[in-house]
């Protein structure tokens, strides 16, 4: 199935808002109705392709068969930017201006190599896709050359499964259902449920360093990767013989996170683990967001660790953003204070354990338990967040997400920071905003903060958010955060990244660079500037 | 107090092997006593140091005065090479053809970035010097430059405690007791103990990705660290915002493990924890290598995950290194099959929980509980095997040990593929070997191997175990193991170590290195070829 063009997911899965809702919408924020919604994919005025014959047959050549080079509209269409939503804004206006020249889906990995030999050949770019949802403009390149979407749909196979190592693996272009389903037949998991679990790729999971929401237990993406092989314009990497190794730099942390700017991964290997016997989630109330903090931060410092631990801020906790699904519905009054969603599995005896046990730290730490319902609201609603998105865009209001990590003692200074620099720039501009927030993901060091808004639309919401934006991730930077904590840099987080790093840092990135692709074939300008 | 010049730690702690060993060593392995001992530091002929005038000024100025740029031949001397056995050996002899033109002392930071511009300006190479115990000719360059020895003992200060967010910034010439000690201080404990903790310093264990006898507990030190500070002869370079991120590439993963090849790594901030209420070492005898081996990935897989887990193979149980205090006792026979030492740390609680389920693992397995006696015995020699090296040199052995890594499927295969290597090679020469082995770092998806070889030195050691060692480096690369799980990769394992990356991962980390040491002032022909 397509994911749909102007939005999210399935189409037949969306649904429009609450009138509560949109009175509260109306009321708080001033969203006024649209007058009409996005206009249809065929009423795209899409530019015809500009690639070339030869350029088409040495493409088809890679990939063995014309039908693996697409050049209809509505392939490339579909494979114009990602799901931020000022591209969904974009592309529900018909906006095009960043759509590849040609979809191409190679088969395996001697024919991505084919592929990129071709681009270089023939002075095109290349975008390596998985999912296509990217938040951060990293399928958006900045370069004036025409440029093919290397759609990896067609490399979906689980290659392998090493029992006693416990490890699988995985080609980039299984998306987060099949790969767990796969594995699940024989009694597996990789246990990574991002919430664009049911549409993203496991070569994104890879290349963006994807975190999933029950990573206080089974760890981000980029902690399961044991091996990877990379093809690149000048030839193929294999890296990873051994969980952990003193043989030089980690080149497998070199490659996850490089966003297609270095290569295409073409294989990944990861850590698997036997499918939980159980799992439960629970809900619990905290009087203030400090509070709710501490009681993770001595989880995660201390243990025993749960499998999910997230914990919404008042403002999140009042709209019931932790629990997308109830928006709106009458019969589910949220408490007051903040929620926070704990979560374990394993085997019977080992999730009792820890929950009895975290159950002592968390009511130590001023926790009030709300059993299970709250934490099963969340689990059913965990993947619908983008959904409420698209609906919200419908009726006229503007919602985005962005998200940063730090260490716990930066954390509360973060926090304010990004708030204020979000809510002065949006209601200077005429739009005040609702600012949410939650801690999603812990470390015994540090935790992530993830970051919601909803506002009206405004004159131009594109412009209006690009701002609000700016003077997000300036705050970031300045309070001492990273830019990203799992979305990833792409092209939106790139300006901000160099500043993170640093011009030596950018320099050794561009280094790489230079020499697994030193024709520039691979997504220029994602990642780092072009030298 | 400066280590042993021609041997390893402190002189003061040598002791001579006691009788029964020398008399095993004779029979078993052909060992005859040696003439005479090495020959005294004074009666070493140093070249003269080639520094010139102008390169020592300036070296003097930027490290704050003359008594900063050492020259005389004793200092020079205990900066010749590090601590494997041919190091030894050859230093032993009076070989010192890879002795620095001077040691060279900065004092901070910025005292780091004034030497390597320094150097890079009078045609100097320079080789960071922490501990001056690799044992993988990390400390002798490939190059026909002059080279300073760029010590960083004056960098040893705890900069700061963030207790909040568990994080320690340390400086890099701080060693392992000394670190210990500062954090003891205040509750807090690195947890990294290596054999060479006595020694060794925290920038080495950053640069060469140590791991340390509690990492089943507390991780490699390379998973310790949060932060890193990078002065390199283009700037400086400033990694780490939170503990983990998708911004980007793992710089941190990126500077560690690049031994001194890119810059000089002046700061790191790690990881810290709170003392343990209570330790606990116990021993256990399973009866083959291939039952302790399921037994420790259970545990590491399963669980629960005790904080130091060792298994010896029947050869190292039999003659009892694991115990190197009791080597040559008559009071204690070593039991039959293999030793395992598993250790508990933490709050009482937790220790006694985990050791009670581990417990049951270990029985289920086929282990037998020998009670705490072993475990204790082996924390208390743990530091000592070095020691047990220079007397085995001087009673005539030979002893040296290599290590490697693989996925828990490869282990047997690469297991009895270096052994066989290394027992065909001596034999073959001659000096018939023991060759033992431990597993003393568990992963959930596989562990290390850790081997000691002992044989006569026969005709000429270095060049015997030379031979050796290329079949035991072959046996790895093409049994699927890693070069090195935490010795690192320096100038003795780099052409193993590019088979391991192959020919485009050597050349991405030439790029970075030529990118932050354009003049490839930097350890030249450490980790990759000079280009």
């Amino acid at each position: 199935m397509d994911m749909l063009w102007s939005g999210w997911g399935d189409p037949a899965k969306a649904a429009p808002l609450p009138e509560t809702v949109t009175g509260l919408l109306r009321e708080l924020l001033g969203v006024t109705p649209r007058e009409s919604g996005p206009a249809g994919l065929d009423g795209i005025d899409a530019p015809p392709s500009p690639l070339g014959d030869e350029a088409r047959a040495a493409l088809a050549k890679a990939t063995g068969g014309p039908e693996h080079v697409r050049t209809d509209a509505e392939s490339r269409i579909r494979h114009t930017r990602g799901k931020s939503t000022p591209d969904l804004l974009r592309i529900r206006a018909g906006e095009v201006d960043d759509i590849p020249a040609a979809v191409v889906l190679p088969g395996s990995h001697d024919e991505v190599l084919a592929v990129l030999t071709a681009c270089a050949a023939h002075g095109l770019a290349a975008v390596p896709f998985g999912g296509g949802t990217s938040v951060v403009g990293g399928l958006a390149p900045h370069t004036d050359r025409p440029f093919v979407a290397l759609d990896l749909r067609r490399l979906d196979r689980l290659v392998s499964v090493d029992e006693v190592s416990r490890t699988a693996v995985l080609e980039p272009g299984l998306r987060g259902p099949a790969c767990e389903a796969l594995l699940n037949e024989r009694g597996w998991t990789l246990g990574h449920f991002p919430q664009s679990f049911e549409w993203a790729s496991v070569g994104g999971f890879a290349a963006a360093r994807s975190s999933g929401q029950a990573s206080a237990g089974y760890g981000r993406f980029d902690e399961m990767v044991l091996a990877l092989t990379l093809a690149t314009p000048e030839g193929t990497l294999e890296t990873g013989r051994a969980p952990r190794s003193a043989a030089g730099p980690d080149l497998r942390q070199l490659v996850l996170g490089s966003e297609g700017a270095f290569g295409v991964i073409t294989a990944v290997t990861v850590r698997i683990r036997p499918l939980p016997e159980r799992r439960i989630h629970e809900g619990w109330r905290f009087p203030s967001f400090e509070a709710g903090s501490t009681a993770l931060r001595r989880l995660a410092q201390d243990g025993p660790r749960p499998t999910v631990l997230r914990l919404s801020d008042e403002t999140e906790t009042f709209i019931g953003l932790a629990q997308p699904d109830a928006i709106g519905g009458t019969d589910t009054p949220q408490p007051a204070g903040c929620l926070a969603v704990t979560g374990y599995e394993g085997t019977g005896a080992d999730t009792e354990d820890r929950r009895a046990k975290a159950r002592e730290v968390l009511l130590a730490c001023g926790g009030e338990p709300l059993g299970a319902e709250p934490g099963e609201r969340w689990e059913h609603g965990r993947y619908n967040a983008p959904y409420l998105r698209d609906a919200l865009l419908d009726a006229g209001a503007f919602a985005e997400t962005l998200e940063t990590a730090a260490f716990w003692s930066a954390l509360p200074g973060l926090y304010a920071a990004v708030r204020d620099a979000l809510t002065t720039t949006l209601t200077g501009a005429g739009t005040p905003p609702l600012v949410m927030c939650h801690i999603s993901h812990v470390y015994e060091n540090g935790a992530s903060l993830y970051f919601t808004v909803v506002s009206a639309q405004g004159e131009d919401a594109v412009a209006h958010w690009e701002k609000a934006k700016q003077a997000a991730n300036d705050a970031i930077i300045a309070a001492g955060g990273t830019i990203s904590h799992h979305h990833g840099v792409g092209t939106d987080h790139r300006d901000w990244y160099a500043r993170e790093i640093g011009p030596l840092g950018v320099r050794m990135l561009q280094a790489v660079k230079a020499e697994t692709d030193p024709a520039g074939v691979l997504s220029p300008g994602v990642l780092v500037p072009v030298r």
